[in-house]
C-alpha cells in the first residue's frame, strides 16, 4: 500500500453527489460481467425500461450516456444542433450558460435569453426571443438550476416552442426524481439528467431521451456529429435492436450502481419521492429560517431539493462551511459563479432527503455559528 | 424490487473488462465523499502521481478523463488537432480506424497508413506517409491492437515522427500496465488508455498524459475545442493548480476503484507485472497450441495478455464460446470488424491473468470442444 485509501464518512447535502444507499453501493462491490454479456444486455434493456418510467415517458430512444451529466447535456445538443442552425437558450445561472458554450462550439447560432441568477425564465422573455428568432430548431432550458435552487415551470413555455416548431429540449439534472417531471405530458423532445442526485447513484452517468420529433432530427441530419463518442446514430446500436453493435466499454459496475437506484426509486414510487422531497424542504425551511437564513428564490419557484440560502448576518461562510465538513464531517455546497462566497447550497436529494439529515445539519449549525 | 440484480460470477477471459480484485470492489462500495472535497482533492493529486508512475513519465499535465477509453482517444486527437491541420494516422485493426473517425470529424486531413489486420506498421510505411505528408501535425497509432492482438514496437517511429516535427500520439488502451511502456524514455507527446484491461479497475475512466510539446499545441491553438466536455483549457482546471474550478462532477466511485487499482499495480511493480503477463501467456500459448488453435499473430509481435487465436477445425465458435459463459462462466472474446466470426480474442489482463485462469479455461475446453 503505497497510497492510504481512507476517505472519511461524510454526510452528503450539497448540490452533489448525494448519499448513496446501501444497496447501491452493494451493487458496486459486485464482481463485474461482460458488456456484452447477455445478462448486461438484458439488464440495459431494464435500465432502458426504467428510465421511461422515472421520465414519464414512452420515447423509444431512451438511454443512459456512459459519462457525467455535463456530457449527456452535450449528447442532447451536439445531435440536434448542425453548424448554421439557429436555437434559443435560457440562461439564468451556470447551466444554461453551458448549453450556450455547447451550442456554439457546435455551430450553431444562438439567442440568448438572459435572466438574473436565482429567477425563472418568463414566458414573455421566450415570446420576445421567438420574435427576434421565429424559427429555431430547439429551445432549451434548465428546468432546476443546480447553481441557484430556481425550479423552471415547463408546460406554457412547451406549448409556446411546439407552435414555434421547435423541439424542447430540457436540462433535468436535479430535478429528476426528485420534482414531478413528465416527460411525454410535458412534450419535452429531448432531455438529459445525471445519476447523482435525487437518482443517489454514483455520479458519472447520464440517463436521456429523445422524443420522435427529435430523433426525425437526427436522422435528416446533413453533416456528421462532430463527436465520436457523443454521435447517438453509432451509440445507440449498442442499445437497441436485435444486434447490440459493440461501441464503447460501458462503465458496467457503474450500470450496476445505477440499477439498484432505479430499482429503489420505482420501489419508493415516483410520486412519493417528489412528496418527500418536498416535506423535508419545508422541515430544513423552517429550522434554516429560525437560524436566520434567507431563501435566494421566490417561494412560488424553489426547488425543494436544492436550497440556495444566504446566511445570517456576521457568518463566515467560507469558516462556517469548512467547521461543517472537518467537525461534523457534512459537506453542504458554496455558491457558484456570482454566487460563490454569497450563498450556500444545502442539498437535500434522495438518499440525503430525510429528517435525520436535516437535524445533523441544523445541530452542527447551532454549536458553530458565531451567537 | 421490481427487476431482480443477480449478476452471475463470471471469469472475464476476453478482451476486457477482467477480473477485479476484491480490494478494488471493495473501495466501491464506501460511501461517497464530494467531488470537491479536500480528501478528494489529495486523492485526485495521489491519482496523477500513480498514473504517472505507471506511465513511467514526469508529464505535468496527467489525469484521468470521466469516460471510457474511447472518450480519451477523442479527447487526445481533438485537443491536439484543429481544422485543416495534416495528420498521419497508421490503421491496422479497428481502433486505429476509429482515431481516423475521430480526427476527420475534427476537421483534420488524414493521410492513412493500412496495413493488414494482425499485422504491424513498419517503419518503411511511415517514411512513405511522410514523403505525402512532411509536416504533419502528429502521427497517431494503436500500441496494443484490441481487435487482433499485435503489439506495435514504438521506439522507431517515434524517433522518425520527431524528425519531422511532429507529436507522436499513442493508444495504451490494452498496452498499460500489462507489457513495457515508457511515456518519456519513447517520446511519446500524447497517450490514453482506459481503467478496464491490466489495471483491472472497472470500466468507465480513461488516463491521459501529454509532453510539454503538446501542452505547446494546446496552448497555441487558434480555435476552441469543438468538445465542451473534452476540452482540456478547462478540464486541467480541475484537476490542477491551487485553485480546483468546478468543471464536472466528477465520478467519485470510479475514481476510488481506480485509487486502488493503481495501488496494487504499484504494489505489484510494474516490471513484475509485465513478466506476470507474459510468463502466463507462455503458458496459455503452450496449452491452447496443444489444442489445435493457432495465433493470428506473428510471435514477436504478439500481445501477451490478448491472445488472438483461430480455432481448430471442425469448432464452431460461436457455440462454443456461449458454451464456455453458459456453462463455465467463463467469458472470451470473439473477433471484430473482419475477423468477427472467425477468430476469439482471449484476455489474460490483470488479475484475469493467472495460471489458475488459463487452467479454468482449458479445462472447460477440453470438456466442450468437439473432439
Amino acid at each position: 500500500m503505497r497510497y492510504a485509501f481512507n476517505p472519511s464518512k461524510r454526510v452528503l447535502m450539497g448540490p452533489g453527489p448525494s448519499d448513496v444507499h446501501q444497496r447501491v453501493l452493494s451493487a458496486m462491490a459486485r464482481p463485474l460481467i461482460g458488456h456484452l454479456d447477455p445478462e448486461f444486455v438484458q439488464m440495459m434493456d431494464n435500465i432502458k425500461t426504467m428510465v421511461q418510467e422515472t421520465f414519464i415517458t414512452k420515447n423509444m430512444l431512451t438511454f443512459v450516456v456512459s459519462a457525467p451529466a455535463s456530457a449527456g447535456m452535450e449528447t442532447c445538443l451536439v445531435n440536434l444542433l448542425e453548424p448554421g442552425d439557429e436555437c434559443i437558450i435560457c440562461v439564468n445561472g451556470v447551466f444554461g450558460g453551458r448549453m450556450v458554450d455547447i451550442a456554439e462550439r457546435a455551430g450553431a447560432k444562438v439567442y440568448k435569453v438572459d435572466t438574473e441568477w436565482g429567477k425563472i425564465t418568463e414566458l414573455s422573455q421566450i415570446k420576445k426571443a421567438l420574435e427576434l428568432c421565429p424559427k429555431p430548431k430547439l429551445v432549451a432550458l434548465v428546468h432546476a438550476e443546480t447553481s441557484t435552487g430556481a425550479l423552471q415551470p415547463l408546460e406554457e413555455i412547451s406549448d409556446l416552442v411546439h407552435e414555434a416548431g421547435a423541439l424542447f429540449v430540457v436540462d433535468a439534472v436535479t430535478s429528476y426524481c426528485g420534482v414531478p417531471l413528465r416527460v411525454d405530458d410535458w412534450k419535452i423532445d429531448a432531455i438529459y439528467t445525471g445519476s447523482q442526485k435525487n437518482l443517489s447513484a454514483p455520479p458519472g452517468l447520464s440517463p436521456i431521451s429523445f422524443s420522435e420529433a427529435a430523433v426525425k432530427v437526427l436522422e435528416n441530419r446533413k453533416t456528421k456529429v462532430q463527436s465520436w463518442f457523443f454521435d447517438l446514430s453509432m451509440v445507440k446500436n449498442y442499445w437497441e435492436g436485435a444486434k447490440r453493435a459493440y461501441h464503447h466499454t460501458a462503465p458496467v459496475s457503474s450500470i450496476f450502481a445505477m440499477y439498484e437506484a432505479l430499482n429503489l426509486v420505482l420501489d419508493e414510487g415516483l410520486e412519493n419521492r417528489w412528496a418527500r422531497h418536498n416535506e423535508v424542504h419545508q422541515y430544513l425551511k423552517n429550522k434554516l429560517e429560525a437560524l436566520g437564513f434567507r431563501f435566494l428564490v421566490e417561494e412560488k419557484y424553489r426547488l425543494p431539493n436544492l436550497n440556495a440560502v444566504y446566511l445570517p448576518e456576521g457568518q463566515d461562510e467560507a469558516k462556517l462551511r469548512a467547521d461543517l465538513l472537518n467537525q461534523f464531517n457534512i459537506e453542504v455546497g458554496g455558491g457558484l459563479g456570482v454566487f460563490a462566497g454569497k450563498i450556500w447550497r444545502v442539498g437535500l436529494m434522495g438518499e440525503s432527503c430525510t429528517r435525520n439529515h436535516v437535524n445533523m445539519l441544523v445541530g452542527a449549525l447551532d454549536e458553530l455559528m458565531v451567537k
